[in-house]
């Protein structure tokens, strides 16, 4: 694995679906997994395997099924829930525990009602369960994001020296700012003996927006792993949106970060999580949104049919989208109408396109939308001449 | 205005009304502007005046009707934009002309075929044209993310010589990463002559999921105006969501930034946007979304139920959301359970919760949701002495 490849740990099958109806039966679970393998990432979810038989039998079955990632099952820093996963993951090629405990004051005391000397023994203790059953265990530090840095370098440490290969470093609330959370991977990676020996994670959620952007602060800073979900699916207002982070490593080649991630599946894949979890997507949504390559502003589609670079920096090609939509609004310009009326047969003079552009607009302040059948419509109101077919 | 105040720009008439599908007549954009001026936004951006007669009329509607805030309208840098949009704005109290210009390379020669010169000279002739008319005029370097910031200062100095009282830096492409948006603004504020008298404004897309981390950079450094919309719709895949950079600046005080939204209009002014425009907002958005509050997982509701704040930074009501729903599935645990039966009547001892829960499980393998009804039915099921209604 070269330096600056970030692996993706996706949690679409445990963050992402359980979430308020998005609950899965194990065989749509089998159908996301061989898919999220397919599209390249390097390590699943699976589910929590002690939190309900439903959910052991999915993880086991996933663990049978996955060629090539990592499969990983969920637990607290509970004995019973870690020989659970254990058990849940034994058929698995590469099975990986992620275990671990609250370490924010918040949690300390509200959560566990406990102190930081026992938060810290309860982990190593965790780690070294998981370690007896599987080489590959990940420790996270939940709500890691308002741990104070001195502590949770504290916490990093031990769970090294426990045998922890991952550090995942959560913003379980969705609190921190990109420069915060980039700080503290960076205050780990400087400060915490061992770190150079194991992965940092970033587990991002999105309650304020920045998900995204963090994760990407974590990497810039430091960390080699993103954890993730197809569609930013995930607790609340979701996790960090796996084509997201996949995307603008992808087209800030200068970070020198990558992922092995085939970007051209994940339209497709997108769309099978929305419909399997009955889980919409907006349209606005960034990279996978139904709108994500459609211009309709006049300037923008002008700019667009002149050079696709003006305004689009993907090429809907390279995420599985076969081509930029333009759609017709009534705040399409000239250059839009004219390109669509050639698609469907009118060569169009300046002079003729004035004519039927002032028919256009008069159709779109009364329409959402103006397709092929209104331009044909449009086309036999002016008259004959400025219009030929 | 206080140093630390930044204005927020309502673009949603605009920009995010220029979306496919979300087109508006007057009466409901009207609709839309009232509630913008009470929910406190600085400045409506209200339409682009010379793209068709509806969108006039409803520019000069809208102008008639704000009480408040500052009425926009858009226009290219080019003479009779201009004038129509200062016709339509001519009832507004404080009416503002928001025009400009293309200036990366991309943009200068693919869009205009020109040169760096003739583009500042466009640039000039049209803000000292729309200062004839207001003001107010705000110039927007098109495609400055992608501008090189020696050019970019160049072009600013020089729309504040010609009369410029705002100027707009959009990553018109969605393309920048925070540092980088931000090491912009620094730069224009460290390198433009007469910087100080004018506001800097960011208009960010989130093509890559940033445009909320890259306006919070913008405002960190020294822009003191955010461009947004409602639900954060707009081209492909949209603006800043105004909801997310107002809690940001809430949540985050330190930042020593603050916007005069009254936050707990967000949540109904989202869903009145969303249902006029027809596009809706999916479950996992932030601020807004509907689960953005909900949690289901046991571990999440566990710590939820003892303090608020182990999982949540926001409290709902701070943004009109009445109340964190607690919505019981297969990854929910005892005390969810617990808590909900209670509310709905049922007081259980520790070895009756053991039993509950066992039956609760095999219910919510097979549900989605368990809802009270199912609840009632659980405890049917179970013997009568373990149930105490």
């Amino acid at each position: 694995m070269s330096d600056n490849k970030v692996q993706i740990f996706d949690t679409t099958l445990r963050d992402g679906e359980q979430v308020p109806g998005c609950k899965l039966n194990t065989q749509q679970k089998l159908v996301i997994a061989e898919r999220l393998d397919l599209l390249g990432v390097d390590i699943i979810e699976a589910g929590f395997p002690v939190s309900s038989p439903g959910d052991f039998t999915s993880v086991n079955e996933i663990a049978k099924i996955v060629k090539n990632a990592t499969v990983c099952g969920l637990t607290r820093a509970v004995k019973n829930d870690i020989k659970v996963a254990a058990e849940a993951l034994k058929y698995a090629k590469k099975p990986r525990i992620h275990t671990g405990i609250g370490t924010s004051d918040s949690h300390i005391k509200y959560k566990f009602n406990s102190t930081q000397d026992k938060v810290i023994e309860r982990g190593i203790a965790a780690v070294k369960y998981a370690k007896s059953f599987v080489e590959d265990v990940e420790f996270y530090a939940e709500d890691a994001g308002r741990t104070d840095n001195e502590f949770l370098a504290r916490v990093c440490e031990e769970m090294i020296k426990a045998g922890a290969t991952v550090l995942n470093i959560p913003d379980t609330t969705g609190y921190c700012l990109p420069e915060e959370y980039g700080e503290k991977i960076k205050y780990l990676k400087e400060n915490v003996n061992g770190i150079d020996k194991v992965t940092i994670s970033c587990h991002c959620h999105n309650d304020l927006g920045l998900a995204t952007a963090n994760s990407i602060a974590g990497a810039i800073n430091g960390a080699r792993q993103i954890e993730c979900t197809i569609n930013g699916i995930g607790e609340r207002a979701g996790n960090t949106a796996l084509e997201e982070v996949v995307m603008i490593m992808k087209q800030h080649p200068y970070l020198h970060l990558n992922t092995d991630i085939n970007s051209k599946l994940l339209y497709d894949t997108s769309l099978m999580v929305s419909e399997s979890m009955g889980m919409m997507v907006q349209p606005n949504k960034a990279i996978v949104g139904a709108n994500a390559f459609a211009h309709s502003s006049g300037i923008h589609q002008d700019g667009v049919i002149k050079n696709r670079e003006t305004y689009e920096i993907i090429d809907p090609a390279e995420v599985g989208v076969t081509e930029s939509a333009i759609v017709l609004t009534a705040r399409s310009g000239r250059a839009a109408l004219a390109y669509r009326a050639k698609k469907i047969g009118y060569e169009l003079t300046k002079l003729q396109l004035d004519e039927v552009y002032k028919e256009f607009l008069n159709y779109a302040d009364r329409k959402k939308e103006v397709v092929n059948d209104d331009i044909h419509e449009i086309m036999k109101t002016v008259s004959v001449e400025t219009a030929v077919a």
